[in-house]
């Protein structure tokens, strides 16, 4: 089943229907512009918070990076950088495959469209030329034909007329027979016209405009097909980060995991021990030895 | 090797460093904050991309939703909508389970820090209090030994002087055997509190100082695991998602794959195919037999 054959009188439907066609890849393609315009907006809002909470590149290394729990902090922060990458690649892929090739897939198919129903547009209007000729032959025809018929009987009147000349009519059927003879040409020439019009429209109705629509029908599959692809490669593009995503995530769990709050612990006094020795008693000062001494001098 | 036993002496670098620890905890909690406050704009963003794209509830369903391939546009649309609403899943969680729960428990420890802080405060004003005392009573037996010994050299100067009377120097030798007996208790109760304050300080480094380290050392630890746990969570949340997401990417795929070319090109036949034949011959219409049959008749 074909529309050249099943839709041979709905040019309008067939015109309407590959219009819809197009401008369901439009809206698609628009739908995933807006949508890597909200992909770029999400990437660059995370790509700020993690310049927020990486230290500064030229910061000397203090002190707080030698703890684990710090070091694994920003390990996080910088997996949720790298994340934030993959939303950008996504948002890429998207533009390249769907908004820039399809949507100059779909100009071509816009561009091949129009050029069908010109061609559809000329064989109608051939056959049109054709049908004013076969009307204005017919026409004619039929003019000669009443001019014939009035000529035959003014003759046969004046044939009956007492009162009138031999040389009336004579003329008169010498009038009837030229008339005779150009009903019969017109005649012909109507035949052929009516001859060149059946060939014209079957042709139109059984070849022309049966291509031209088998042809937008095959577009129009193309189109779709194309469509199709599009659709797929929607989820495709998000399937293919999944892996680098997934990297990020175990990456942000390994640098959770290595906390250890015994090493962090230990660091600090490995940072910050004296050495010293905790004091011991303090001793007595005897001040009564020199009394004792004067007492015993005495 | 502890805290109490190791860093003894370094009480502001134990305050300082459990303040840091808090300040990270806080800092990785904004972080969250600010992480989930771009997860619900990002959804919210997709959800009227989605709400712009699908058609209004009460339109009445048209020809153009009976195309498989707008019905798969309208299936990828809606599993974008779900795939917003696991990006709603990953910020309620992230929410709960780290901007509350985790900010919570580090309320509480800062109340437990306070606490161990004044306790420690509390024990070294009693030291202190105690030095003082060690101090005075050290004080008051050198006053006391000096007076004793400056009575004691009077009594012996009146002794050898030849115009002192006898009851000047026995009044002097009472005067000189009472600053003793003062200096003797002086000196009793300086050992008192040198005793009393050798314990108080050996309690304090052995024992109150340590313990409290100790404590602050196993809180710090405490925290930096719940740390971990919320570093772990980060990830987690994500993850938790990743089927779900996955499912909506499996149904965008299904949906894109169910689009069928030939389908749609044959509904429209069945939707508009009027079933009328193609227009056959025109006929020859002879408006020359009139003409003819009058001329037969003459």
């Amino acid at each position: 089943m074909d529309w050249g054959a099943e839709l041979w009188d709905q040019f309008d439907i067939i015109e309407h229907h590959t219009q819809w066609g197009l401008d369901l890849a439009e809206k698609y393609i628009k739908f995933v512009k807006e949508r890597t315009e909200i992909e770029q907006a999400y990437a660059k809002q995370l790509r700020s918070l993690v310049k927020k909470y990486l230290p500064k590149r030229n910061v000397r290394e203090d002190l707080e990076a030698k703890f684990c729990q710090y070091q694994a902090f920003l390990q996080v922060v910088k997996e949720l950088n790298d994340l934030a990458g993959q939303r950008e690649v996504v948002a890429e892929n998207l533009t390249t495959c769907i908004c820039v090739e399809l949507s100059k897939y779909i100009q071509e198919l816009k561009q091949e469209r129009k050029a069908h129903f010109q061609e559809g547009r000329r064989a109608q209007q051939q056959l049109e030329n054709s049908f004013k000729l076969l009307d204005n032959s017919k026409r004619k025809f039929e003019r000669d034909c009443r001019e014939a018929e009035k000529a035959l009987l003014t003759a046969e009147r004046l044939d009956q007329d007492i009162n009138a000349t031999k040389a009336d009519v004579e003329k008169a059927k010498q009038q009837a027979h030229v008339r005779g003879h150009m009903a019969e040409e017109s005649k012909n020439e109507y035949a052929a016209c009516l001859q060149h019009f059946n060939q014209d429209q079957s042709r139109f109705y059984f070849l022309e405009m049966p291509q031209i629509f088998n042809k937008l029908q095959e577009m129009d599959e193309r189109r779709t097909a194309r469509l199709r692809e599009g659709y797929g490669l929607f989820s495709e593009t998000e399937r293919q980060v999944m892996p680098i995503v997934g990297k990020c995530l175990e990456g942000m769990k390994v640098a959770a995991e290595a906390v250890d709050e015994k090493s962090d612990s230990q660091l600090l006094i490995e940072l910050h021990k004296s050495g010293f020795e905790r004091p011991g008693d303090v001793e007595f000062e005897d001040f009564s030895q020199p009394m004792n001494r004067a007492s015993s001098d005495s």
